[in-house]
Protein backbone atom coordinates (compact mmCIF):
# COMPACT_ATOMS: atom_id res chain seq x y z
CA UNK A 1 0.00 0.00 0.00
CA UNK A 2 1.07 3.13 -1.39
CA UNK A 3 -0.14 6.19 1.02
CA UNK A 4 -0.12 9.69 0.87
CA UNK A 5 2.06 10.56 3.78
CA UNK A 6 4.46 8.00 1.34
CA UNK A 7 4.33 10.23 -1.53
CA UNK A 8 5.01 13.39 0.41
CA UNK A 9 7.85 11.78 2.13
CA UNK A 10 9.33 10.59 -1.04
CA UNK A 11 9.11 14.06 -2.77
CA UNK A 12 10.51 16.10 -0.42
CA UNK A 13 13.54 13.53 -0.73
CA UNK A 14 13.89 13.99 -4.04
CA UNK A 15 13.54 17.70 -4.54
CA UNK A 16 16.19 17.94 -1.19
CA UNK A 17 18.53 15.40 -3.58
CA UNK A 18 18.12 17.51 -6.57
CA UNK A 19 20.13 20.53 -4.78
CA UNK A 20 22.42 18.51 -3.26
CA UNK A 21 23.26 16.44 -6.57
CA UNK A 22 23.36 20.21 -8.27
CA UNK A 23 25.27 21.83 -5.65
CA UNK A 24 27.75 18.77 -5.55
CA UNK A 25 27.39 18.09 -1.65
CA UNK A 26 26.76 14.03 -1.89
CA UNK A 27 23.98 12.56 0.12
CA UNK A 28 23.64 15.43 2.69
CA UNK A 29 23.83 13.40 5.52
CA UNK A 30 24.26 15.43 8.53
CA UNK A 31 25.88 12.56 11.03
CA UNK A 32 28.46 11.12 8.76
CA UNK A 33 31.98 11.74 9.59
CA UNK A 34 33.24 15.20 8.55
CA UNK A 35 36.26 13.23 6.57
CA UNK A 36 33.70 11.63 4.14
CA UNK A 37 31.94 15.28 3.60
CA UNK A 38 34.97 17.03 3.34
CA UNK A 39 36.15 14.45 0.87
CA UNK A 40 32.61 14.19 -1.30
CA UNK A 41 32.29 18.34 -1.53
CA UNK A 42 35.99 19.00 -2.15
CA UNK A 43 35.93 17.37 -5.83
CA UNK A 44 32.91 19.61 -6.97
CA UNK A 45 34.71 22.84 -5.35
CA UNK A 46 38.01 21.57 -7.21
CA UNK A 47 36.07 21.10 -10.57
CA UNK A 48 34.69 24.83 -9.90
CA UNK A 49 38.26 26.26 -8.86
CA UNK A 50 39.35 24.96 -12.34
CA UNK A 51 36.71 26.61 -13.89
CA UNK A 52 37.03 29.92 -12.48
CA UNK A 53 40.75 29.71 -13.13
CA UNK A 54 39.97 30.22 -16.77
CA UNK A 55 37.64 33.53 -16.27
CA UNK A 56 40.64 34.61 -13.61
CA UNK A 57 42.71 34.83 -17.14
CA UNK A 58 40.62 36.41 -19.07
CA UNK A 59 40.73 39.10 -16.77
CA UNK A 60 44.51 38.60 -16.55
CA UNK A 61 44.50 39.43 -20.15
CA UNK A 62 43.07 43.05 -19.34
CA UNK A 63 45.37 44.02 -16.16
CA UNK A 64 46.93 47.23 -18.30
CA UNK A 65 43.44 48.21 -18.49
CA UNK A 66 42.14 47.60 -15.40
CA UNK A 67 45.36 49.53 -13.79
CA UNK A 68 45.05 52.65 -15.76
CA UNK A 69 41.31 52.28 -14.68
CA UNK A 70 40.32 50.22 -11.62
CA UNK A 71 36.58 51.00 -11.61
CA UNK A 72 36.55 48.08 -14.60
CA UNK A 73 37.07 46.00 -11.91
CA UNK A 74 34.03 47.06 -9.54
CA UNK A 75 31.54 46.91 -12.54
CA UNK A 76 32.64 43.35 -13.82
CA UNK A 77 31.48 41.38 -11.34
CA UNK A 78 27.94 42.32 -11.80
CA UNK A 79 28.13 41.36 -16.17
CA UNK A 80 29.12 38.49 -14.93
CA UNK A 81 26.80 37.59 -12.18
CA UNK A 82 24.22 38.98 -14.57
CA UNK A 83 24.67 36.29 -16.76
CA UNK A 84 24.93 33.43 -14.36
CA UNK A 85 21.49 34.53 -12.75
CA UNK A 86 20.03 34.59 -16.03
CA UNK A 87 22.05 31.25 -17.32
CA UNK A 88 20.12 29.18 -14.38
CA UNK A 89 16.81 30.78 -14.92
CA UNK A 90 17.30 29.44 -18.44
CA UNK A 91 18.90 25.80 -17.68
CA UNK A 92 15.81 25.34 -14.50
CA UNK A 93 12.92 25.77 -17.74
CA UNK A 94 15.15 23.85 -20.14
CA UNK A 95 16.03 20.94 -17.70
CA UNK A 96 12.71 20.83 -16.66
CA UNK A 97 11.47 20.81 -20.23
CA UNK A 98 13.82 18.33 -21.36
CA UNK A 99 12.44 15.86 -18.08
CA UNK A 100 8.97 15.79 -18.93
CA UNK A 101 9.38 15.79 -23.09
CA UNK A 102 8.38 18.98 -23.53
CA UNK A 103 11.47 19.95 -25.26
CA UNK A 104 12.63 17.99 -28.24
CA UNK A 105 14.72 18.22 -31.18
CA UNK A 106 11.72 19.16 -33.01
CA UNK A 107 11.18 22.25 -31.05
CA UNK A 108 15.25 22.97 -29.82
CA UNK A 109 15.56 26.14 -32.78
CA UNK A 110 12.10 27.82 -31.49
CA UNK A 111 13.08 27.06 -27.58
CA UNK A 112 16.55 29.14 -28.88
CA UNK A 113 15.02 31.32 -30.66
CA UNK A 114 12.52 32.13 -27.10
CA UNK A 115 15.30 32.69 -25.03
CA UNK A 116 17.13 34.92 -27.36
CA UNK A 117 14.32 37.18 -27.20
CA UNK A 118 13.24 36.83 -23.52
CA UNK A 119 17.35 37.71 -22.77
CA UNK A 120 17.17 40.83 -25.32
CA UNK A 121 14.16 42.34 -23.03
CA UNK A 122 15.57 41.46 -19.58
CA UNK A 123 19.45 42.25 -20.80
CA UNK A 124 18.26 45.84 -22.39
CA UNK A 125 16.08 46.50 -19.40
CA UNK A 126 18.67 45.87 -16.67
CA UNK A 127 21.56 47.42 -18.88
CA UNK A 128 19.35 50.59 -19.31
CA UNK A 129 18.81 50.35 -15.20
CA UNK A 130 22.70 49.83 -15.15
CA UNK A 131 23.55 52.50 -16.97
CA UNK A 132 21.71 55.09 -15.83
CA UNK A 133 22.71 54.23 -12.21
CA UNK A 134 26.40 53.78 -13.35
CA UNK A 135 25.90 57.02 -14.55
CA UNK A 136 24.51 58.65 -11.77
CA UNK A 137 26.89 57.71 -9.40
CA UNK A 138 30.28 57.61 -11.44
CA UNK A 139 29.40 60.23 -14.12
CA UNK A 140 31.02 58.37 -16.64
CA UNK A 141 29.08 58.33 -20.19
CA UNK A 142 31.41 55.99 -21.94
CA UNK A 143 31.92 53.54 -18.93
CA UNK A 144 27.97 53.14 -18.30
CA UNK A 145 27.14 52.35 -22.48
CA UNK A 146 29.91 49.52 -22.34
CA UNK A 147 28.41 48.16 -18.94
CA UNK A 148 24.90 48.28 -20.83
CA UNK A 149 26.20 46.86 -24.00
CA UNK A 150 27.94 44.27 -22.32
CA UNK A 151 25.20 43.34 -20.13
CA UNK A 152 22.88 42.95 -23.17
CA UNK A 153 25.81 40.70 -24.86
CA UNK A 154 26.26 38.53 -21.68
CA UNK A 155 22.37 38.33 -21.12
CA UNK A 156 21.92 36.67 -24.48
CA UNK A 157 25.27 34.09 -24.22
CA UNK A 158 23.15 33.15 -21.04
CA UNK A 159 19.88 32.68 -22.86
CA UNK A 160 21.64 30.75 -25.67
CA UNK A 161 24.61 28.46 -23.84
CA UNK A 162 21.50 27.75 -20.75
CA UNK A 163 19.45 26.22 -24.04
CA UNK A 164 22.56 24.13 -25.73
CA UNK A 165 24.57 22.95 -22.89
CA UNK A 166 21.48 20.63 -21.77
CA UNK A 167 20.36 19.85 -24.58
CA UNK A 168 23.90 18.72 -25.75
CA UNK A 169 24.42 16.94 -22.70
CA UNK A 170 21.19 15.56 -22.68
CA UNK A 171 21.67 14.33 -26.29
CA UNK A 172 25.44 12.59 -24.77
CA UNK A 173 23.22 10.62 -21.95
CA UNK A 174 24.34 12.93 -19.23
CA UNK A 175 22.03 13.78 -16.55
CA UNK A 176 21.51 17.47 -17.57
CA UNK A 177 20.08 18.32 -14.49
CA UNK A 178 23.85 17.64 -12.36
CA UNK A 179 26.28 18.91 -14.93
CA UNK A 180 24.86 22.34 -17.15
CA UNK A 181 25.05 24.41 -14.16
CA UNK A 182 29.63 24.37 -14.44
CA UNK A 183 29.43 24.63 -17.94
CA UNK A 184 26.88 27.65 -18.17
CA UNK A 185 28.28 29.68 -15.17
CA UNK A 186 31.80 29.48 -16.58
CA UNK A 187 30.62 30.34 -20.07
CA UNK A 188 28.91 33.63 -18.55
CA UNK A 189 31.76 34.36 -16.15
CA UNK A 190 34.25 34.07 -19.43
CA UNK A 191 31.82 36.05 -21.63
CA UNK A 192 31.11 38.39 -19.42
CA UNK A 193 34.76 39.72 -18.08
CA UNK A 194 35.87 39.29 -22.44
CA UNK A 195 33.22 41.60 -23.61
CA UNK A 196 32.99 44.18 -20.73
CA UNK A 197 36.55 44.58 -20.46
CA UNK A 198 37.00 43.82 -24.51
CA UNK A 199 34.48 46.98 -25.14
CA UNK A 200 36.34 49.08 -22.56
CA UNK A 201 39.81 48.09 -24.26
CA UNK A 202 38.24 48.61 -28.00
CA UNK A 203 36.94 52.23 -26.60
CA UNK A 204 39.86 53.34 -25.11
CA UNK A 205 38.76 53.34 -21.49
CA UNK A 206 41.45 53.09 -19.44
CA UNK A 207 43.80 53.82 -22.31
CA UNK B 1 -6.15 4.82 -7.43
CA UNK B 2 -2.32 6.58 -7.28
CA UNK B 3 0.17 4.36 -9.35
CA UNK B 4 3.69 4.33 -9.69
CA UNK B 5 3.37 6.55 -12.88
CA UNK B 6 1.39 9.23 -11.09
CA UNK B 7 4.29 9.27 -8.65
CA UNK B 8 7.09 9.17 -10.93
CA UNK B 9 5.36 12.19 -12.33
CA UNK B 10 4.64 14.41 -9.26
CA UNK B 11 8.38 13.63 -7.98
CA UNK B 12 9.75 14.76 -11.80
CA UNK B 13 7.65 17.71 -11.47
CA UNK B 14 8.33 18.93 -8.00
CA UNK B 15 12.57 18.44 -8.47
CA UNK B 16 11.56 20.66 -11.45
CA UNK B 17 9.84 23.46 -9.73
CA UNK B 18 12.15 23.53 -6.90
CA UNK B 19 15.37 24.46 -8.72
CA UNK B 20 12.50 26.71 -11.12
CA UNK B 21 11.67 28.29 -7.83
CA UNK B 22 15.16 28.34 -6.77
CA UNK B 23 16.38 30.43 -9.69
CA UNK B 24 13.06 32.70 -10.14
CA UNK B 25 12.23 31.20 -13.69
CA UNK B 26 8.19 31.28 -12.22
CA UNK B 27 6.26 28.27 -13.53
CA UNK B 28 8.65 27.76 -16.77
CA UNK B 29 5.94 27.09 -19.04
CA UNK B 30 7.69 27.15 -22.37
CA UNK B 31 4.20 28.08 -24.46
CA UNK B 32 3.34 30.95 -22.59
CA UNK B 33 3.68 34.48 -24.48
CA UNK B 34 6.91 36.33 -24.08
CA UNK B 35 6.51 38.93 -22.13
CA UNK B 36 5.22 37.08 -19.19
CA UNK B 37 7.89 35.35 -18.86
CA UNK B 38 10.08 38.23 -19.31
CA UNK B 39 7.72 39.99 -16.25
CA UNK B 40 8.42 37.35 -14.11
CA UNK B 41 12.23 36.52 -14.92
CA UNK B 42 12.72 40.23 -14.68
CA UNK B 43 12.09 40.58 -10.53
CA UNK B 44 14.63 38.08 -9.61
CA UNK B 45 17.32 39.13 -11.44
CA UNK B 46 16.75 42.93 -10.71
CA UNK B 47 17.11 41.69 -6.99
CA UNK B 48 20.04 40.02 -7.68
CA UNK B 49 21.46 43.11 -9.39
CA UNK B 50 21.20 45.11 -6.26
CA UNK B 51 22.52 42.35 -4.55
CA UNK B 52 25.90 42.74 -6.83
CA UNK B 53 26.57 46.15 -6.12
CA UNK B 54 27.06 45.60 -2.91
CA UNK B 55 29.93 43.33 -3.70
CA UNK B 56 30.94 45.88 -6.55
CA UNK B 57 30.42 48.83 -3.95
CA UNK B 58 33.57 46.63 -1.68
CA UNK B 59 35.61 46.42 -5.00
CA UNK B 60 35.30 50.19 -5.03
CA UNK B 61 37.00 50.25 -1.85
CA UNK B 62 39.81 49.05 -3.32
CA UNK B 63 40.58 50.95 -6.90
CA UNK B 64 43.64 52.46 -5.38
CA UNK B 65 45.33 48.78 -4.34
CA UNK B 66 43.33 47.35 -7.58
CA UNK B 67 45.02 50.40 -10.31
CA UNK B 68 48.59 49.61 -8.35
CA UNK B 69 48.20 46.04 -8.87
CA UNK B 70 46.15 44.98 -11.28
CA UNK B 71 46.64 41.31 -10.55
CA UNK B 72 44.26 41.63 -7.45
CA UNK B 73 41.28 41.67 -9.60
CA UNK B 74 41.71 38.69 -11.57
CA UNK B 75 42.62 36.71 -8.54
CA UNK B 76 39.46 38.09 -6.45
CA UNK B 77 36.39 36.15 -8.27
CA UNK B 78 38.21 33.02 -7.54
CA UNK B 79 37.92 34.05 -4.08
CA UNK B 80 34.33 35.06 -3.99
CA UNK B 81 33.60 31.92 -6.34
CA UNK B 82 34.83 29.19 -4.24
CA UNK B 83 32.88 30.85 -1.52
CA UNK B 84 29.59 30.96 -3.39
CA UNK B 85 30.22 26.78 -4.44
CA UNK B 86 31.14 26.01 -0.61
CA UNK B 87 27.85 27.80 0.51
CA UNK B 88 25.53 26.43 -1.98
CA UNK B 89 26.50 23.29 -0.69
CA UNK B 90 26.29 23.76 3.17
CA UNK B 91 23.09 25.62 1.83
CA UNK B 92 21.91 22.21 0.18
CA UNK B 93 22.55 19.75 3.51
CA UNK B 94 20.67 22.66 5.87
CA UNK B 95 17.34 23.21 3.50
CA UNK B 96 17.33 18.85 3.35
CA UNK B 97 18.02 18.82 6.63
CA UNK B 98 15.16 21.59 7.87
CA UNK B 99 13.05 19.89 5.83
CA UNK B 100 13.35 16.26 7.22
CA UNK B 101 13.43 17.63 10.71
CA UNK B 102 16.57 15.95 10.97
CA UNK B 103 17.57 19.88 11.94
CA UNK B 104 16.01 21.53 14.90
CA UNK B 105 17.43 23.93 17.58
CA UNK B 106 18.74 21.06 19.88
CA UNK B 107 21.48 20.68 17.10
CA UNK B 108 22.19 24.06 15.37
CA UNK B 109 24.94 24.26 17.27
CA UNK B 110 26.56 21.25 16.31
CA UNK B 111 25.58 21.34 12.98
CA UNK B 112 27.21 25.02 13.20
CA UNK B 113 30.38 23.59 14.47
CA UNK B 114 30.36 20.80 12.13
CA UNK B 115 30.23 23.28 8.81
CA UNK B 116 32.97 25.46 10.65
CA UNK B 117 35.34 22.19 10.23
CA UNK B 118 34.76 21.23 7.17
CA UNK B 119 34.65 24.62 5.86
CA UNK B 120 38.16 24.80 7.62
CA UNK B 121 39.40 21.49 5.99
CA UNK B 122 37.62 22.20 2.76
CA UNK B 123 39.09 26.51 2.67
CA UNK B 124 42.65 24.71 3.85
CA UNK B 125 42.98 22.57 1.15
CA UNK B 126 41.87 24.74 -2.06
CA UNK B 127 43.43 27.83 -0.19
CA UNK B 128 47.05 25.59 -0.39
CA UNK B 129 45.96 24.66 -4.35
CA UNK B 130 45.81 28.10 -4.90
CA UNK B 131 48.66 29.33 -3.24
CA UNK B 132 50.80 27.21 -4.88
CA UNK B 133 49.39 27.35 -8.05
CA UNK B 134 49.47 31.07 -8.46
CA UNK B 135 52.90 31.07 -7.10
CA UNK B 136 53.49 28.60 -9.76
CA UNK B 137 52.16 31.05 -12.63
CA UNK B 138 52.96 34.43 -10.75
CA UNK B 139 56.03 33.86 -8.49
CA UNK B 140 54.61 36.60 -6.34
CA UNK B 141 54.65 34.95 -2.64
CA UNK B 142 52.85 37.78 -0.90
CA UNK B 143 50.41 37.34 -3.68
CA UNK B 144 49.95 33.82 -3.15
CA UNK B 145 50.04 33.54 0.85
CA UNK B 146 47.23 36.41 0.65
CA UNK B 147 44.89 34.59 -1.91
CA UNK B 148 45.05 31.21 0.38
CA UNK B 149 43.72 33.29 3.69
CA UNK B 150 41.17 34.73 2.11
CA UNK B 151 40.12 31.65 0.40
CA UNK B 152 39.87 29.83 3.94
CA UNK B 153 38.13 32.97 5.69
CA UNK B 154 35.61 32.98 3.41
CA UNK B 155 34.92 29.05 2.95
CA UNK B 156 34.28 29.46 6.66
CA UNK B 157 32.22 32.48 6.25
CA UNK B 158 30.13 30.20 3.59
CA UNK B 159 30.16 27.45 6.00
CA UNK B 160 28.55 29.55 8.77
CA UNK B 161 26.66 31.54 6.43
CA UNK B 162 25.26 28.33 4.83
CA UNK B 163 23.77 27.34 8.25
CA UNK B 164 22.30 30.51 9.45
CA UNK B 165 20.28 32.15 6.73
CA UNK B 166 18.41 29.37 6.14
CA UNK B 167 17.87 28.36 9.91
CA UNK B 168 16.66 31.75 10.67
CA UNK B 169 14.42 32.36 7.50
CA UNK B 170 12.91 29.19 8.05
CA UNK B 171 12.32 30.66 12.23
CA UNK B 172 10.68 33.33 10.41
CA UNK B 173 8.41 31.38 8.53
CA UNK B 174 10.30 32.03 5.47
CA UNK B 175 10.60 29.13 2.98
CA UNK B 176 14.58 28.74 3.27
CA UNK B 177 14.72 26.91 -0.07
CA UNK B 178 13.59 29.59 -2.17
CA UNK B 179 15.14 32.47 -0.19
CA UNK B 180 18.52 31.23 1.11
CA UNK B 181 21.08 31.72 -2.09
CA UNK B 182 20.47 35.26 -2.56
CA UNK B 183 21.74 36.17 0.83
CA UNK B 184 24.54 33.53 1.39
CA UNK B 185 26.05 34.17 -2.43
CA UNK B 186 25.73 38.13 -1.28
CA UNK B 187 27.82 37.27 1.85
CA UNK B 188 30.07 34.96 0.28
CA UNK B 189 30.67 37.66 -2.65
CA UNK B 190 31.33 40.77 -0.35
CA UNK B 191 33.36 38.77 2.02
CA UNK B 192 35.51 37.33 -0.41
CA UNK B 193 36.54 40.13 -2.07
CA UNK B 194 36.68 42.15 1.16
CA UNK B 195 38.82 39.74 2.65
CA UNK B 196 41.35 39.59 -0.09
CA UNK B 197 41.72 42.94 -1.15
CA UNK B 198 41.61 43.61 2.63
CA UNK B 199 44.37 41.59 3.38
CA UNK B 200 46.02 42.68 0.30
CA UNK B 201 45.84 46.37 1.15
CA UNK B 202 47.21 45.61 4.97
CA UNK B 203 50.27 43.60 3.75
CA UNK B 204 51.12 46.39 1.18
CA UNK B 205 50.46 44.84 -1.87
CA UNK B 206 49.71 47.21 -4.25
CA UNK B 207 50.77 49.98 -1.57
Amino acid sequence: MITVDDIVHIIQQEAGEDALRLSGAGEGDINEPIRFTVRTRIAWLVVNLGATMLSASVVGLFQGEIARFALLAALMPIVSALGGNAGTQTLAVVVRALATNQLTSSNTLRMLAREFQIALCNGGALGLVGAVGSYVILGNLQLSIVFAIAMVINSIVAGLVGVIVPVALDKANVDPAVSSAVFVTTATDVMGFFSFLGLASLWGLGG
